[in-house]
């Protein structure tokens, strides 16, 4: 099954209570485009926007990995986006230090013809035109697709973000944001009031605290995995989107049952990003390292046996 | 088994941003002892000091569940604990408004010759040095001691809690305390830490965000059950304590694949308490009712089968 990945390749620069990061390659296509392709032997069709200050050993590591990068715009004499951001000991806060939009002003998405027919779309954290806008290019509609946000859409485009999640299958999101998209403390209450806008599923990301995955009346929980030393949460949530899709694009199964597996993978991907600053944790994977950290979360949620037969 | 609980028997006075409540029953041993009766068919023996201005018909609701009161003093002329104190919006903060301590401030307790022989001692969140006594008083170690403590006794008298903790099996806190007792952010190396104070478990209450057990290089997680509802956390923490011990004790296993479900029966039990404002949670129980709560534990855990198999 082929993907497209669309969202942003960027720089970040980072701080958090356990060190700060050079200006980095970030960006949340960066992270899913990454996770997902250790995940599935199909096509990864990146769709974003850099300037030519990116680097290309960069892009050169991305297309090792198979992501195919036709949609990639690189505009001359421009730049790429930046972010820099502050941690809070806590690491479930952080403030945001700078923003330059760079190329992502004037960012308008033309989908290759080659990526059309594609099974999977992740449509990462973006301006909802945009992502709006790629979903209308697609001929034929995509078996799947999943939808990143964030509260800063919420604040200032909520009408459009609205009629793209009415268009979606999945929208995976953070607890806060799902308190502040529907005004309902209640998470329970909060995902009824999201899977009614439109959506089949939905993912609530609780960062180290795990993530809960909804479908009709049914709820499955999946813990993340309590680590030595977490570095930088950056890219964990788009990383775990891009296991999400990765794991459902490889085994090409939508049941609810799966995406409980898919969850659990996007987990682990997002546990290995979270112990090393930027991308570098995804980079240094490999199979073998995937295997092991999925056997821990399966130790981790084990129960023995079932409770009802005690 | 039989169980023998120490803790406070109390008023508190509570207000939520759900609502608020008149000065309830409360305390650490009514919470504990109660959700242990549901578990147990044996013993629960109750260690605990109250004032005659404390409700009768509460102490006969107590002993309707079987719950033993030899060891309860009850001071004439004087008043029972009363704490008050007010939760924020996102319920895992709150501030203390009031406290007389009242009888416990000379609490010594003298464990009742039918307590002796006991297999499992659990000690409620107070004084160290209380529990350090009622430990002292065993003449036969109990198969399994059990202690809760919190940041307060880490703040005034840590070394006692310290010399508790050494003599003890399991220790349950909450995240923030375990970081507070050891000085490390990583809860993975608190625990490390904290297991080589002296017990051979660990309990991590998370409130809404589960529980992680750890025991030599093993690790489990139990989620809290996500709530339409949340009226009044109070007690939640005593409930899952209750709910452990009542369980391992129902059973007489305390190894690590029980206590795993002694985790999620403590996680089912605290769910029923914060639904209500105080014990009224737990005083409206049955069977079914925990059976019921019980299997939507298993749904939300359930990975439909191992991750290993596909």
């Amino acid at each position: 099954m082929s993907v497209i990945v669309v969202g942003t390749v960027a720089f970040d620069q980072i701080a958090t209570p356990f060190g700060k990061s050079d200006k980095i390659v970030g960006g949340a296509a960066s992270y899913i485009s990454l996770a997902a392709s250790f995940l599935t032997e199909m096509e990864v069709n990146l769709v974003s926007i850099i300037g030519d200050d990116f680097p290309l050993s960069f892009l050169e590591q991305l297309k090792s990995r198979g992501i195919r990068q036709e949609g990639l715009q690189i505009i001359k004499g421009e730049k790429s986006f930046f972010w820099s951001g502050e941690y809070h000991y806590d690491m479930n806060s952080r403030d945001t230090l700078d923003t330059q939009l760079n190329v992502l002003e004037d960012f308008n998405p033309v989908l290759p013809a080659s990526y059309q027919g594609c099974e999977f779309l992740m449509l990462g954290n973006l301006d909802p035109s945009v992502q709006l806008s790629v979903i209308e290019q697609l001929v034929e509609r995509p078996k799947l697709i999943i939808l990143d946000t964030m509260n800063f859409w919420m604040d200032i485009a909520l009408d459009k973000l609205k009629e793209v999640i009415s268009r979606i299958d999945v929208l995976t999101i953070n607890d806060e944001e799902a308190r502040q998209l529907t005004g309902e403390y209640s998470l329970v209450k909060a995902a009824k009031e999201i899977l009614n806008m439109g959506p089949s599923s939905l993912v609530i990301k609780k960062g180290e605290n795990g993530a809960l995955l909804f479908q009709g009346d049914q709820m499955f929980f999946a813990p993340a995995l309590p680590l030595e030393d977490v570095k930088d949460p950056t890219g964990a949530g788009d990383t775990f989107a891009g296991g999400f899709v990765g794991y459902l694009a490889k085994t090409g199964d939508t049941s609810f049952d799966n995406m409980k597996r898919a969850v659990i993978v996007g987990s682990a991907m997002a546990s290995f990003t979270v112990e090393e600053f930027g991308t570098e944790g995804l980079l240094k994977l490999d199979e073998a390292k995937i295997d092991k950290r999925l056997q821990k979360f399966v130790d981790l949620m084990d129960t023995g046996m079932l409770l009802s037969q005690q």
